[in-house]
């Protein structure tokens, strides 16, 4: 079968040709309700109920689907089923089943996630939420050590390096929209507000700034550590009532751990700039996400046998599991604080902000995201605790 | 057709019934002259030699050739073809020409380097030979700019990294040779000289050490710089007349660039342990070999217009290369010492031992090879140039 963009009633008839599909749905096709959920920038998402139960359908469409003229390759469904699967063997309670991958339709079938709701649109509606960060620090965790040298044979590594390595698509997303188009003139950057413009100016001319950036590319590109999601912003994870999940791993590749912790710890900053009455909320997330995190991968990574440190002398394993933390930390400042930025003035900007209910609010939360984003950045390999963040954040 | 392991009859035939490669050798088949001339570990080789010119033929055994009952994945030869592919778009004369690859047969014929001899065996032979370490880091320099996140697009690395993945058969002996089995008890390792034994368990013991030498496991399997040779060692290094070339890419992977260069500095070290009388001329050498690798890397690397750097600000470069070479400088000198170490009472041992004369001046010579390598890996992260490693190799 060639690919086609599915609707409603081709989806239906898509599933009522899968046995196992339909039967996990139960009764005629004709009973099914579908609902198109589609939110994100890329891809279609459909939400199909029978009276057995549910599957939530995801298809690429052959360019970005809020912007029909950039073209975007269809093998980026492949990654997501690849990253699905992979996650899969990290055993985390906060993954999502994927049930079935057609990869000539490039049509993921997983779990359905009902009545979960995405975590940027709850802390939008403020509603009552809160330690959703200890669950997501414990998913980087158990991600990080499943696919590390550290923990792992290499051939895990090497294998999951040949795997993603072909992402290349949804990769240069992530190098020109995040590490790169904040900091120079392109296309793809929106018109920001006439205020701003001294502000962007100085950052694209400031040297040390620049930097800063650099050094952060080249971690993102070489520092090959584990696998990523790549995309761990608050609209990729929902939840409900507890049960927190991570969707949305079409960006995965090898890459640094702090790259993912940076760009969740940057979408809850940006809900506080967005929201600053949540500061002191937001300040707590972060903090139970980062000791969450500390904690979890010095329990996970203690003794390690992979390739990579199995001749650690015991009595070295905390002074070794500190000094990885030090290093994931620098990147996750660094990452952090290049998501905040390429949030506030680049092409994917969010919702958040339109919680400002005047101009002058929104102005001064761009304002303030922009000089915390670039504090981060410029001192990302200076600042030793996230207690220096939370108060670079504060101080704001 | 299906493998077999060629004998010096079924070449000729092979080569008969391919066109291009009969016609580059000349005549009929009869009037080739075919020798074996395999010394490496691994495989076959032969050079094949007609009245127009001739060709080297090398094939992968099911096996390691000098322990058949060590069995090794034929894939290897795909990776050594695909090295030689990747290193002809760099366009270095240090380099070998790939005529054909088979990979049914496992089998390379490439440009035979005649009469060419392998550099490890002239600096034994004490052949009359000099500045030969020039052309290597010019090597080096290049294959290292055509495939850096500096200077490249990411898709560039991107690809190299799943190219070169795959090759795990060969990466698990750099693992285990290289970076473990000197430092713990291996079946694999040779009973050393019993005055050995206090220093190699000194070693196993040494937590300081074994902290150094995880930290540059770590190095080499998470630190993707960039496509390296994997096994550029004097035996994998042919001349004559000045012309000097690299072969024998089968270990090739994306890893940290100091690799390359260490390897080679250790086999020159070790060549001078063994004939300390040669010691000034492998200063020598290692100076130019350093001073020529700054150079071409400060023109190669200067503007570099890769996704890891094309932000860099034009006064920045000069800085931004002399990082770039520190830390390539770092894993060098750890990598060095673990060769040196490996080389001296690991599993591949050199023939260059065999030069000194009495079993006491091999084992002074190994002695002092072990302290040199263990001095370099526990100060890897210090030692701030190469005068200093010329010091250290110097008063011992
Ligand atoms: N498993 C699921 N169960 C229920 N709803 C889901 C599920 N997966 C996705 N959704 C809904 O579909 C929306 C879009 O999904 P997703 O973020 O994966 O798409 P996308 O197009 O790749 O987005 P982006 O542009 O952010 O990459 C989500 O925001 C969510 O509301
Ligand atoms: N292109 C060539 N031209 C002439 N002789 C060659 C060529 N390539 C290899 N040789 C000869 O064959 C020998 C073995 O080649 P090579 O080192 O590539 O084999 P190997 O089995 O992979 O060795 P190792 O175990 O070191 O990996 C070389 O030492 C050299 O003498």
């Amino acid at each position: 079968m060639s690919y086609y963009a599915l609707t409603p009633d081709t989806l239906r008839d898509y599933l009522a040709q899968d046995e196992a599909l339909a039967s996990r749905l139960g009764g005629t096709a004709d009973t099914w309700h579908i609902r198109e959920v589609s939110d994100g920038n890329l891809n279609l998402v459909f939400i199909v109920t029978g009276h057995l139960g549910a599957v939530c359908c995801k298809q690429a469409l052959p360019h970005v689907r809020v912007a029909p003229t950039w073209p975007m390759p269809l093998e980026r469904a492949l990654f997501e089923a690849r990253y699905m699967q992979r996650i899969a063997q990290a055993k985390t309670p906060h993954a999502v089943e994927l049930y079935a991958f057609d990869n000539a339709m490039y049509l993921l079938v997983m779990e359905a996630l009902l009545p979960h709701q995405v975590l940027r649109s709850q802390l939008i509606a403020n509603k009552d939420i809160a330690c959703f960060s200890a669950p997501i620090a414990r998913y980087i965790s158990h991600t990080a050590h499943a696919s590390s040298w550290h923990t792992q044979r290499f051939e895990t590594g090497s294998q999951i390096l040949e795997e993603f390595s072909g992402n290349t698509a949804l990769t240069r997303i992530t190098v020109d929209l995040i590490l790169s188009d904040p900091f120079r003139q392109s296309e793809r950057n929106p018109t920001p507000e006439a205020e701003l413009l001294p502000v962007i100016h100085a950052m694209q001319d400031d040297a040390d700034l620049l930097r800063a950036v650099t050094h952060l590319q080249t971690r993102f590109l070489s520092a090959r550590q584990a696998l990523l999601h790549g995309d761990l912003h608050t609209g990729s994870i929902m939840l409900h009532d507890g049960d927190i999940r991570v969707i949305d791993g079409e960006f995965a590749l090898m890459g640094p751990i702090g790259f993912d912790c940076g760009l969740y710890i940057a979408n809850l900053i940006l809900h506080a700039c967005a929201a600053p009455s949540k500061a002191d909320f937001i300040r707590n997330e972060i903090q139970i996400f980062w000791d969450t995190f500390t904690e979890e991968m010095q329990r996970l990574f203690d003794r390690p046998q992979g390739d990579a440190a199995q001749l650690l002398p015991e009595h070295e394993d905390k002074a070794f599991v500190s000094a990885f933390l030090q290093e994931i930390f620098q990147d996750t400042v660094g990452f952090c604080g290049l998501e905040i930025i390429r949030r506030t003035i680049g092409f994917a900007q969010i919702a958040d902000y339109d919680l400002c209910e005047t101009p002058e609010a929104r102005l001064a939360a761009r304002q303030a995201a922009l000089s915390i984003g670039k504090a981060l950045v410029l001192q990302h390999q200076h600042i030793a605790s996230i207690a220096e963040i939370l108060a670079i954040f504060s101080t704001d």
